[in-house]
C-alpha cells in the first residue's frame, strides 16, 4: 500500500493512520490531503492516530507539516485518538506539535473543528466559562 | 499491528480497512466491532474498503460475517468506497455480498444508514422519483 485513504465527511476530511509512515507514504499523504482540501473546499482535517503506538520525530514533523499546509489552504487540523504512551513520548522527545489541535476522539475533534470554523449551532457568546446574569 | 481502529461517529461506527485482512486481524475486527456495537449502542457500521485493491473469498466472508453479526445486534452494515476492479473480482468469484449494503463513499453510506434506521430529516414520502403535482 502506498496511499492512505482520505474520507470526505461533510466539510471535513478524515484520515486514519494505521501503518508506520515511511517517507513515500508520508509524502503521498501530504500531497493527497492538500489536493483533497483544494478540490473539496474542506474546512477541517481530522487525523486519527489511535492505531499508532510508536511515534518519532519524523511522524511529529509530518503532522506539523500537514497542519501548516492545511492552514494556508484555510483548513484546521485536529489530531485525535492519541494513545497516552504516544503523548508521553512526544513530550519526552521535545515535540509539542505546535499548530496542531488535538482531541480525545473523532467526535470531540469534530466538535472542536465546528467551534474553530464557527459552524456550531449555538451562538458564539454562549461561553461556558462566562455565564451571563443579564436576565432582567 | 493486530487491531484495526474503530471510530465512533454519532450513532455509527466507521472502520477503514487499509491492510490485508489475515486471519487474526479479521477475527479481532469482528470481535472488536461487535463489542463496540454492544457498548455504544451503534445503529450502523460503515466499512471503508477504498484502500483495498485485492479481494478474495476470505475477505468476502468476513464482510458477510460482520453484516450478519451486526444485524443480530440491530445495526446495519454498509460497505463503502469499493474500487471498480474489486467489484468485478467479487462478481467473477461469485461473491455477491448478500446482506451487505454498499454505497459509493462514506457520505452516501451515512445517508443510506440514516434512511435504513429512519433518522432522516425529511419525511419518507418525499421520494425524488415520484414528484407530486398536488398544488391546487
Amino acid at each position: 500500500m502506498d496511499r492512505i485513504p482520505i474520507l470526505k465527511m461533510g466539510q471535513f476530511l478524515l484520515v486514519t493512520i494505521q501503518v508506520d509512515l515511511y517517507d513515500r507514504l508520508a509524502l503521498n499523504l501530504e500531497n493527497d490531503l492538500i489536493n483533497m482540501v483544494s478540490k473539496t473546499g474542506a474546512r477541517g482535517v481530522l487525523i486519527d492516530i489511535s492505531a499508532v503506538s510508536i511515534v518519532d520525530s519524523f511522524m511529529g514533523r509530518i503532522l506539523g507539516n500537514i497542519a501548516s499546509m492545511s492552514r494556508i489552504m484555510d483548513a484546521e487540523t485536529v489530531v485525535v485518538g492519541m494513545q497516552p504512551a504516544v503523548a508521553i513520548t512526544l513530550v519526552e522527545l521535545g515535540l509539542t506539535l505546535q499548530g496542531v489541535y488535538t482531541a480525545l476522539d473523532v467526535e470531540k475533534g469534530m466538535e472542536l473543528l465546528h467551534d474553530k470554523i464557527g459552524t456550531i449551532e449555538h451562538p458564539e457568546d454562549e461561553e461556558e466559562e462566562a455565564p451571563h446574569d443579564d436576565i432582567d
